[in-house]
């Protein structure tokens, strides 16, 4: 197995982009991307996208991309694993690199949800639920959650402030990001003030959605010269897991299982462990999913990630910074992208290029994106050369 | 790159499965490969379909089948590339085992239709084409294969009558196959006189829609012991390229150049030529593109696929027989699903168990699956160790 290194990276603004089609949006990242990589042509290109086929009534993003960017002939899917199809298409890229089948593969993550009125877009969110077992109960997406972090609250006797920190972090963070959806600080008070979506999840718990595209160029890491523009960016730890997809099938609703499983892999193939990793670009679909991210991940024990959140050690400065660059909650949650958003902002962080939110001597990023309820979970491990 | 065989493989018969999900359809696929390889754990499952998202209100079919079929935490992603997403998803299990990242993975192909109104799936397939610049214009995916069909006529002569050997072929065939959905076998004056589509495709021209599943078991071939049940099958060759999406924008839009380009890719890999395939599985979604691909993949010159027809070259015992178990046209077309059936055709044939229409000594076969109008095409040669 070849070792792969990431070589180039772009993204466009997460925005309401009514003036650009998903082709032009994807196709801006892609552009960017190849010619950050100092490159003119690649052998393939994997597209993370979960609702184009109902969104944007277009299948096969793959040749519909690849065409546009002057790759017509290249060899292209789409990876579909809802909000972490982003993540699936790097690591399928990845593996088709360290095969040796493909030189140079371009992964992106794109979405463009603006379209489509806003409730068939949460009707498509509610695909990557259980249709069979909840879905037909009539529970929404935010509803699930809201039911987690709920019992979650009752269990370990946190409270509703306690969830706080990760939307400061987060809105904090996004201010210094010009990609961010969002580039606003706000303060406890507005958090607490926030509109209810489905209770104890309100409008600051819950990430905004989007319209976005992000991607990476990967290269077998024995075929980069010296003569490279930026300082290069290996991948250490690679993994996938599922785990069941309705949330009340699962032994412990309020653990990631397969956040444990993919993090834990990837830790033993980079051979190190939580403590090595200078900062995690994190799930932050809702606040809830931040805390329990970071326990199942081995950065806090069960029930005390608010903890982490409250001591501050979430911040670029601090013992695990995570949502540098805005995370979901604020540079947005493009849902297909979002996987891919996280690994740009990864090589961002190693390249040392995160201004305003660079954590110091970062060497070591991991990215974790999650598809549904948890049910889907890819981790990634960074190394600066 | 390790070299990788097929040592299971599992389908469910092509048919309106109004009693199954797509779920079960699914699952039992996978759980007769997983029976069929003599295994009862593997590590990763990749899922070929198209439209669960819409027909199906459900997206993530990787966490969604896996935890059904007892593969609850292992790796599971869905690919699409339209009508080629089951051998996408061969693909992906192929490169992922021969990195040495997974070590057993499973590729499924799975579509369920039947339970969508009709004019719904027509939408959904109609996603296959450019929704900027076919769909808009209010064709049909069927149009668009008639424009092509009508044109090749005019460019070399052909009539209608001349493309009835194909059809009349492919029911011949699907008699003796348990799993198609048609096996009954037709005459020239049936294909004449079946009722038109879109002129000059009339239903004997184009295959049926259908729900089916069909799945395989992949190995490193370094892993199999002596202790295997059937003859060991591995692959040989590998390759997958996209063209134009929209028809119109191909500089000819009666040769199928990325059919081309994945065919000599996948014979240079394997070190043979096309007079070395037994037999070719390929993708007659409609009579046309059974010419056309014939053509392009060098078992015809340019114009000339009908008269191999004709010249009953394309039966079991002919030069290179096609559509061996029924094709898309009997067999059925559960979108998704095909390049996954076409695969496991090629491994029956190559481990000599296709009662009724074995090819005599099969030892090498090809499989060729189309999605869209020949913009994404993905080519395997399989050889029987």
């Amino acid at each position: 197995m070849r070792e792969v290194a990431v070589i180039g990276i772009g993204q466009t603004k997460i925005d309401e982009h009514w003036d650009k089609s998903l082709r032009e949006l994807a196709g801006f990242a892609v552009l960017d991307a190849v010619k950050d990589a100092g490159l003119n042509q690649v052998d393939a290109l994997y597209v993370g996208n979960m609702m184009s086929s109902s969104a944007n009534h277009q299948s096969q993003l793959g040749a519909y991309i690849a065409d546009w960017v002057g790759l017509r002939y290249a060899e292209s899917f789409k990876l579909e694993s809802a909000c972490s199809s982003g993540a699936a298409a790097f690591r399928t890229a990845l593996l088709a690199v360290a095969s040796g089948a493909i030189d140079t593969a371009v992964a992106l993550g794109v979405e463009k949800m603006t379209d489509s009125p806003g409730n068939e877009i949460t009707a498509e969110l509610a695909t990557a639920a259980d249709a069979d077992w909840e879905i037909t109960q009539g529970i929404s997406f935010v509803a699930l959650n809201a039911l987690i972090m709920r019992r979650y609250m009752y269990e370990y006797g946190w409270t509703k402030t306690d969830f706080a920190p990760f939307s400061i972090n987060a809105h904090a963070n996004g201010v210094h990001n010009p990609n961010a959806r969002f580039r606003k600080a706000i303060t406890e008070k507005q958090y607490l003030d926030a509109g209810m979506v489905a209770d104890p999840i309100n409008l600051m718990d819950a990430s905004p959605v989007g319209d976005g595209a992000a991607a990476v160029v990967m290269v077998p890491l024995e075929k980069i010269g010296t003569s490279s523009a930026y300082p290069v960016v290996k991948i250490i730890g690679s993994s996938a897991a599922t785990d069941s997809m309705a949330v009340h099938d699962r032994k412990d609703p309020l653990w990631l299982r397969a956040a444990e499983i993919s993090s834990r892999k990837a830790y033993n193939q980079a051979g190190i462990g939580p403590d090595d990793i200078d900062l995690f670009e994190l799930h932050d679909a809702f606040s809830i999913m931040a805390a329990l991210s970071l326990e199942a991940s081995g950065f806090a024990d069960r029930g005390t990630g608010p903890k982490l959140a409250l001591a501050g050690e979430i911040h670029p400065g601090g013992k695990i910074p995570i949502a540098t660059r805005g995370g979901l909650k604020a540079r947005g949650h493009p849902v297909g992208a979002t996987g891919m958003y996280q690994l740009v902002e990864v090589v961002e962080q190693l390249r040392h290029q995160a201004t305003g939110t660079q954590v110091e001597n970062a060497r070591i990023g991991m990215a974790q994106n999650i598809g549904g309820s948890g049910s889907n979970i890819i981790t990634h491990i960074l190394q600066r050369v």
